[in-house]
C-alpha cells in the first residue's frame, strides 16, 4: 500500500519544475514513477545505469528520464538531464511527498511535563519523551520510541517506532532515524584490572547534524569521554556500529553492516561499502572510497578506492588457492632462491 | 523454565504417530527430547552427526533416533529414521507445542478502530495495530510490536515483541517473526546533487510468503519502487540485512549477519554461511551454498559451492603471508620470467 | 548533557582512595575526567597509549595518569598508577556514579501480578514484566522492555529501553543491557524434509553470569534442547550475535558485530575483535585472541593470536594481487616444476 494515489503531472509540468529538455508530448500524463521493467504507461521510468539498456529498449513506460548523451536517441518520450537519477529522486518526490502525519500526541504517549515540545509535533502511542528532552517543531516521534532525559531533536525530525535514544544526546534537524536504532548506548570501554574488567564511565554523548538518516538497527555509541559526531548530511544504512568517540565527516554515506571502531575519524564525501570495518583510532580522508567487505587497519591519507575483500571461487579452487595462501611466504622465498640459482648459473656461464 | 512439564509418550506411540523403525521396547516411556550428552533415561536423543559417536556410545538415553544404517547395532532403544534430524524435530514438536496464548487483546494493547482484527487474535501490553492493518486469525502480536499502517499478516503469524512492521507491508501466513526485527524501513536510495544526499523515496513494501521465519534484529528494506520479496518458506537467522527490491527464493536458508544489497535476486533452496554478502544486482541460481564470511561480487549461475574466506593462521604466520600477497602478482610474473629463462637455456642446450 | 555538575575532589582525596603515587600538589582539585586533547585545568586526563605522546606533552589538564615508568617525568602533576587505565576507570567511576534513579514503577509499566518485584526496582514507563518472571533488589528495567514469562533478572541489574528477554532466560547479578538486544530468541534450528523445513523447537534457554555487559543490538539465541550459556564478567560489545548452546566462557571480551554460530565454545579470559566469526561445533581454548574480520574454521586448542583477514590495498594493486590469487595453487605447482628442473641441471652438470 502506498501513502495514497497520486494526482497526475503532465511532463510538461514536471520540466516546468524540475528543468531538464523534455523530447517528446508535454501534454502526456503520468501519475508515478516506475522501472523500466515493471513500468506501465502512465508512469515515468529512469536509465541511469548501462546493464538495464535492453530494458529501457523495451519498456512499456510512457516516458524515461535519461543522461544528456541520448537526448533524442529514444522513440519514446523523455527528459535529458545532466543527473538522470537525481532528478528522478526529484520526480519521485512530486509523487510520494512523506507522510504528513495529523499533528497530535496520542493518548498513550508518555511525556514528561518538564520536557520542551515544540509547535506540530506527533506522538505516536506508547512514545516515551522523558524530562528535560527537547522536541523540535514538526517532529514525529513514532509508537514505541524512547527519547532519553535531556535529548535534544532538531526540527522536522522524523524518528520511527521503536527507536532508542539516550540520555543527552544531541540530533540536529530534520533527521531520519529507522526502527531498532539505537542512539547513545554506553560505547564498549572496559579496563583489565586484576583479572576483572572494569567498566570506564561512558560520559559523552552523540551529537548528530541537520539531513542525516540512520538506518534500522544502527548503533551509535556515546562518547567515553568527548562526543561521538556524525556531521550534516551523513547517510547511514542500517545495522552499522558506530563506535565512541568516532567522527563521521559531513555528507559521507555508509552501506549496511558497516563497522567503526572506536576514536576513528572519517571523511567528508566517503563512500564506505557494506560489512566493511574501520579499526580503532584511525584517520580516513576525505573522498575516499572502501570496497565492501574490506577492513582498514591504517589511516588512509589520500582520497582513492581501497579494497580488501577475498576474492570468491568454487568451494574446490577455493579450497586449493586457500591452501597455498599459507604457504605463501614460503614460496615467495623460493623462488627468490631460483631467481639467485639462475643468477649464478648465468654469470658462470658468462 | 519450559513451557510446561510435557506428558510422557511411550516409543509405542511414537512411532505410531511419526512412522520410523522401532528397535525396543514399544512400552518404554520418554518424557522430553535431549542431546546424547545431557540425557536422562526418560529422554530420547538422537544422532545424526558423526562428531557425536562417543556420545552415542555412552549417552544415558532411554532411546536414540539415528539414521537407517545403524538400524539394529545399538544395545539402547532406538527408531531408525531415513532422516534422523527431521524425524527428532518432529518428536521435539510433540513434547513442546508452541506457546498456545490465551486468545485476547491486552488492555494496553493499542489498536486503530479501523484495523480488521481476525479471530482469536492475542495483543500483548503496547502492540500497536495502525489505521487499515489487517490482522488474520489467530495471530499473536507481542508486547510493544508494532504494524503500521495497512500492512497486512496472515493468519496464524506469530510476531515477538518490540519488532517494527512498516506501512503497507504484506506478510503471509504461519509467519514467525522474532524481536527487534524491522519490516520495510527505507531502502538505502540516495542520489548525489551538487554536493547533497537527495532522498529517493522508497515507495514500494516489503511482501513475505507462508512459512517464513526470521530472526532477531534482521532488518529488510521497502522497496525502492517495486517491491521486497521474501518467497516461501525462506528462513531467516538473526541479525540479516536484505535490501531493497531484493527477492529470495522459496525455502532458501540464511545463517546470522548476512547482508544482500539492493536488487540482488537469491534463487530457491540456496544456504548461505553467517556473515556473508551478496552485492547489489546480482542473480543466483538456485541450489546454490555460499559459505561463511564470503562476498560474492558476481552473478553465479550454476548450483554448487562458492567460498571466498581469508583462512585464519597464527598472527606470526599471517603477517607473513599476508604481507607476500601484497606483491603476488610481482611474484607470479617474476615465475613467468624464470620459467622463460629456463625455456631459453633448454633450447641453447640442444 | 552529562549526568550533573560531579563535585570536585583534590589529587591527595584521590590518591587516598585509590592509592597510586601522587607527584604534585596533593591541593590541587579537579572535577572531571577528560582526555590528553580537550582537557581543561581543572580536568584529569590519563597517557596509556604511546600514540598520543605528543599530546602528553601539550595537554592543558591538572593532572594527568600515567603509568610507573614515567613517575617524576613530567612538569605537570601526575599520579602513577601501575595500570594507569584502570585507575582513570576508577577515578571516573568517582566523577561519574552511575544513574540513580528514584526507585518507583511508572504508572504505565505493565507488571503482572503473579511476578515477583523485589525491593527498590524502577519500572520506566510501559516496561512488561510478565507472569512468574523475577526481578530482583535495585534492577531497573527502561522504558518499553519485556521481561518474558520466568525469566529472572538478578540484583541491580540494568535493563535500558526496548530491550526483549524471552521466556524463562535466566540472568546473573549486575548486569547492564542496552537497548535493542534480544535474549532468547529461538536459535536456527531447522531441519530439511521433502523439500521444507521444518522448524526444530528451541527448548532451552540462555543462561547470563553475574556482572555481565550486553551492547546495544546484541542478539543470544535461547538453546535448541540444553541452555546458551555466558558466564561471569563476560562483556560483550554492539550487534553481536550467538548462536543456540554456544558457552562463552568468563570474562572474555568480545568486540562488536561478530558471530559465533551455535554449539561452540568459547574459553575464559578470550579477546575476539570486531566483527569475527567462530564457526559452529568448535572449541577455543582460553586466553585466545581474535584479530578483527576472522573466521575461525577450525577448533584452537593453544592460547595465542590468530588472525586472518585479507589485507587491504588500493583498488588497482588489489585488482592485480586478487587475480593472482585465484592461480595461486597453479603458481605453486609452477615453482616445483622449476625447482625439479634447475635440480636435474644441477645433477646433470655434477
Amino acid at each position: 500500500m502506498r501513502n495514497s494515489q497520486p494526482s497526475p503531472l503532465t511532463l510538461g509540468e514536471i520540466v516546468s519544475r524540475l528543468g531538464g529538455e523534455l523530447v517528446g508530448d508535454p501534454a502526456l500524463q503520468v501519475r508515478q514513477v516506475a522501472t523500466l521493467e515493471t513500468a506501465a504507461p502512465d508512469t515515468i521510468a529512469f536509465f541511469a545505469n548501462e546493464r538495464y539498456l535492453a530494458q529501457l529498449r523495451s519498456t512499456q513506460a510512457g516516458a524515461v528520464i535519461v543522461g544528456l548523451p541520448l537526448r533524442g536517441t529514444l522513440d519514446i518520450a523523455h527528459i535529458a538531464a545532466a543527473n538522470p537519477y537525481a532528478y528522478f529522486a526529484r520526480v519521485s518526490a512530486l509523487f510520494n511527498p512523506p507522510d504528513t502525519r495529523a499533528e497530535g500526541r496520542h493518548p498513550a504517549a508518555v511525556i514528561d511535563p518538564r520536557a520542551r515540545i515544540g509547535a506540530g509535533v506527533h506522538f505516536g502511542p506508547n512514545a516515551v519523551i522523558e524530562a528535560d528532552a527537547d522536541v523540535g517543531d514538526g517532529c514525529s516521534i513514532g509508537a514505541g520510541s524512547y527519547v532519553g532525559p535531556g535529548a535534544v531533536i532538531g526540527a522536522q525530525g522524523i524518528i520511527y517506532p521503536n527507536v532508542s535514544i539516550y540520555r543527552g544526546c544531541v540530533i540536529g534537524r530534520r533527521v531520519i532515524i529507522h526502527s531498532g536504532a539505537v542512539i547513545g548506548a554506553d560505547g564498549f570501554g572496559i579496563a583489565m584490572d586484576d583479572g576483572r574488567w572494569l567498566k570506564v564511565p561512558q560520559i559523552g554523548v552523540v551529537r548528530i547534524g541537520d539531513d542525516v538518516e540512520i538506518g534500522a538497527n544502527t548503533t551509535i555509541d556515546r562518547g567515553a569521554i568527548d562526543d561521538t559526531v556524525i556531521e550534516d548530511g551523513v547517510k547511514l544504512d542500517n545495522q552499522i556500529q558506530v563506535g565512541h568517540n568516532v567522527r563521521i565527516g559531513a555528507h559521507t554515506a555508509i552501506a549496511a553492516c558497516v563497522g567503526i571502531a572506536g576514536s576513528s575519524r572519517i571523511g567528508r564525501y566517503c563512500r564506505i561499502g557494506g560489512a566493511s570495518g574501520i579499526a580503532g583510532h584511525l584517520s580516513i580522508a576525505d573522498n575516499v572510497e572502501i570496497s565492501a567487505h574490506t577492513l582498514i587497519t591504517k589511516s588512509i591519507t589520500e582520497a582513492g578506492t581501497y579494497t580488501g575483500a577475498y576474492p570468491f571461487e568454487s568451494n574446490r579452487d577455493w579450497r586449493r588457492n586457500a591452501a597455498s595462501l599459507r604457504s605463501l611466504a614460503e614460496l615467495a622465498s623460493r623462488v627468490r632462491v631460483l631467481e639467485h640459482e639462475l643468477q649464478l648459473r648465468k654469470k658462470g656461464k658468462t
